[in-house]
């Protein structure tokens, strides 16, 4: 860490801050440069990054430069430099296959799930997803079957084989979907509730952790640090798009993370190219673009009549064009050395 | 609600978009411009909101276009143009006066909280904060003293008659933060944190809504329209700062939503320059521009000794600079015809 | 287009918005919903775009909905839905083959040009760029060798046959640039410099245009419109990164416009990996991805010795890194059925 | 500087980074940290900063962190800490009086011009402003009268006494426009076009720089230093918007860069509210907002009737709402120690 100080700066000030750097047992390096003072610190990161603010807020001082990242357990370098597997049920995120999770936004009927999941199955899909409750914008749209959709879920689990994966919104709805899910999502609005990422680390369960539409590569690291402090290495991060400007697409698909992350960290990255791009057209370019790009695996709804949906319908795509989207994901994944 | 159909359209989509819409008991009105089919829909606004994503979805239409907002109960329109008054204790927030929220921004001890809160309470803060559940990016942050630090806010309201904001994260937060506070923050976080939303509702406790970083303004009155939908008038909205890449400040204050949420909504609007700008420098200019453009009140924070702040130090100000923001406040709540 | 007007509008507001249509020679269909009156106008696309704005500036007017895009010579609709192919020199853009554009960021001397010219060409490279006259965000960093550096690409191009790409920032370059180049950059920065857009319409000259940092879709595509009204079909238009919050990249690439770019305009549409991330290391990663996605075209920095660059060092590749990038993108290419 | 040094460095791979840095005249201070070295380079800023690129482009650098801004002339600390007045005819901006520039978006006519410049001179303005040339998004759209318009102009400053600004957009409207007008406005599409910047520079005529939608404040200041680094220290800096994901208004006001600014730079510094929200409702209370921050000056748009004007009728005010203006400025002006 380095503490830069201003132009103006008194002795009395920089004695302040060297005192306050020392007292919490750390070194100190002065280096005076021509116009500028600049104070580094040297020791543990832990202490350094607790005294930081504090730093920042003493007089004199013009900024505080971080050396080392904010985080630990997800950081590659901890993990000796390896890739970690998740494994949800039988299937692995984060080894030489790409997955694919697939299914539609919500859970909308016991048919509707089985056609879904049989179809997305026979096209090459290893995981189900769908929504039992859903967060929606407003509060008069449809809220997810709860439960009973849990229910359906499982019995489409019992059916195809296909572990699932469901969003869970509070610790009370994180209860019920570890009762049933194999995986549960924590969505891109609950990244950085920090309540429930806790309750999801002591949960044991494997986490999908969806990357918020503001929320920076850092911050997205620090979500999946809560998870694994508590104990939970099973994490798979998924990039779904932020908001940008631009307004024709829904979000701002940013692809670039997945090299970026995969550098950074160890844990797998999967993209959702719906919720990144709001329309099913497009969802196909993206996807091949993103196992391009590296991602280990992709998560897609799909539903069987999407201008019946209860939500999200311009995103999802029909069973017969996630078919086509699985071929052409094939020779994608062939190109970089990979299956789907 | 329009509906336009792109050119290629064939005159079979068009009848299943129309039969659609019939069929859901609303009624339309078709024009044949040179280029494009304009599909007017007439009829509830609830049953063409829940219709809305399903039409897009169908093969022939190029966009839907929402004529009416989405939410209700919030919209000034609705309320009869009239503004709202959300008491918290004997304080009205968004009658003539500027109210100033100020305190800490984390509890931290008995002595730091008495001491802050009758230094503001003295330069003419109406209402007292601090958090005791503190949502923080880094799990090894200091993340608040909890109960022990509700029991000494309600101390401070004792000492000083100041009614107590503070904020909670999860149900199992905000049950107890309602035994103790008078109103309850939902945090910029967990703006879409729709079961806390719920949750905050059915308490029917007053609840300041703090605009997430990434949220638009009809987000933001969504997010209000869900607590209200709950039964639960008593909504404040703040805006704290949104996300955009200017990095110099910590978020961008976007002041432009105080007079636009003041058209769109009959709540009151209140304005946190503190998290807005990430410098306690700023904070004095932009309080002072916020009551300029029209703010309800202030979110401030106040420090004994911000260099010593277990959180947010860098932003907090001074009981002495304090008192100085608030002498510059009443000059502008003057000419604007107010007072602090 | 569609006029919306409020809830409080008056007869005679109405009345002013019909009137003011009508005498621009337009048709006007009113259909009043249960809380807004919504005013369809039908005629010449040409004329409802002028008289937009003033619409809006009429009292009772809420909103008013374009329902045509403001484009015309750029859109797929307009050329019958058929792509085009951008000829430079003896190079197509926009055909089957993905063309990779390829050299240093600026021309630094004439072995360093010649030297990269021949090993990008080798590893299969089709034209040559460098930069003569460079848009810095400093006054005092490195400006380019100008005409020197002109004379030299044009040596590049004898010995090698490569048809050469530079960019021009104002009408005095742009003489220049038409005298030695085939083919000219519109850069990021210049993307709304409307008088450029026109000289270099006028001059008739094959142009590279390049997104603006934040500029929308509609803008880029008016953007070309301005290159096109003067009668210069042969644009071919490069996504290179916008402006978000993150700030780990130097910019946020968004490759989702190359499909959307691909249904809205015929004109071919390129990537630049370089500019888009800012660090070598994402520049292969990503260039796969944007052929994935469907690009026409790449533009990437290539210098025989990054650490010495005047300009852009970190984001370029050495010789070596261009030729594996180039063997990736050649698997890619195949996968989606061209060739590079 | 600091150069940061990634774990898995090697010893020669040091030693290359450290030769570089000595070989440009410059010291170097090592310091070993548990986990990083980090090198700090002491010496010459010019010399460093033209560095730093290459430095981040050597194998083992994790990041090279800059102390020292990348401006120099533009910077309160190099003027001594005191403001900087420019003179536009015989009105100072930058002094104690805040100065309103005021006028039509574009120059339409002559009766136009001279019934607004009566208006908005009886009103309180200082300077006429009025577009002769008109940077707009659409070739199609009305692009100004050019030197008609400036003639125009001429007879309004004659017949009012106001000194006049408009916009140039390339050397050969500057030459003109510098010919009739006292302050040329670089708009925010040029913020960061260099030989435009370089010419008024060179021209040495009062320049009123907007700073660019997706300008970060350091390349706002950038763009000033291309200005005054060809020897014309008359430059006032204008925010006008940014571009970010909002879209009620047309951009987002960012009024913290009025306090950061004047900390940062000597110059003057005002705000457009106009541009800044797009929407004539919006403009005074923003202004006002303005003001109470700390600005110099305003520039606000005034139409005689604006749902006739060729450009941005919506977001410009009739000469009686900016009368009702005036009078509101006047009010903060003097809560914050100064004069309209």
């Amino acid at each position: 860490m380095i503490v830069v100080m201003g132009p103006g700066t008194t002795r009395a000030q920089r004695e302040a801050v060297i005192r306050k750097i020392e007292a919490a047992g750390l070194q100190v390096h002065v280096s005076e440069g021509v116009e500028r003072t600049v104070v580094g610190v040297v020791g543990d990161s832990h202490t350094k990054e607790l005294l930081r603010e504090g730093l920042e807020a003493m007089p004199g001082v013009e900024t505080v430069v971080r050396i080392l990242q904010p985080y630990k357990l997800v950081s590659r370098e901890f993990h000796g430099g390896r890739d970690t597997t998740v494994w949800v049920g039988d299937v692995a995120i984060g080894g030489g296959r790409v997955v694919v999770i697939a299914g539609p936004c919500s859970v909308e009927s016991r048919d509707q799930v089985m056609d879904t999941a049989r179809a997305v199955k026979s096209a090459g899909a290893q995981l189900l997803r769908g929504g039992a409750f859903k967060p929606r914008t407003s509060p008069y749209s449809f809220q997810g079957l709860e439960e009973e959709a849990l229910r359906i879920l499982a019995e489409a689990r019992e059916a195809t084989g296909m572990p699932i994966v469901t969003e869970a919104m509070d610790n009370r709805q994180l209860e019920m979907v570890v009762k049933y899910a194999d995986m549960v999502q924590i969505g891109a609005r609950n990244m950085q509730n920090y309540t429930l990422l806790r309750d999801a680390g002591r949960a044991k369960h494997p986490v999908l952790l969806k990357r918020g539409p503001s929320a920076t590569i850092e911050e997205l690291l620090l979500a999946a640090e809560y998870v694994m402090a508590e104990g939970n290495p099973h994490v798979v991060l998924c990039e779904r798009g932020i908001r940008t400007f631009e307004s024709y697409t829904r979000f701002t698909l940013d692809l670039t993370v997945v090299p970026v992350l995969k550098r950074l960290t160890h844990l797998p990255v999967i993209v959702d190219p719906c919720h990144g791009t709001g329309k099913w057209e497009l969802v196909t370019p993206m996807a091949r673009a993103a196992v391009a790009a590296g991602a280990d695996g992709l998560l897609v709804e799909v539903h069987p009549e999407p201008s019946r949906a209860l939500s999200d319908g311009p995103q999802q795509l029909t069973p017969e064009n996630f078919a086509v989207m699985m071929q052409e994901l094939d020779a994608i994944a062939l190109a970089v050395g990979r299956r789907v």
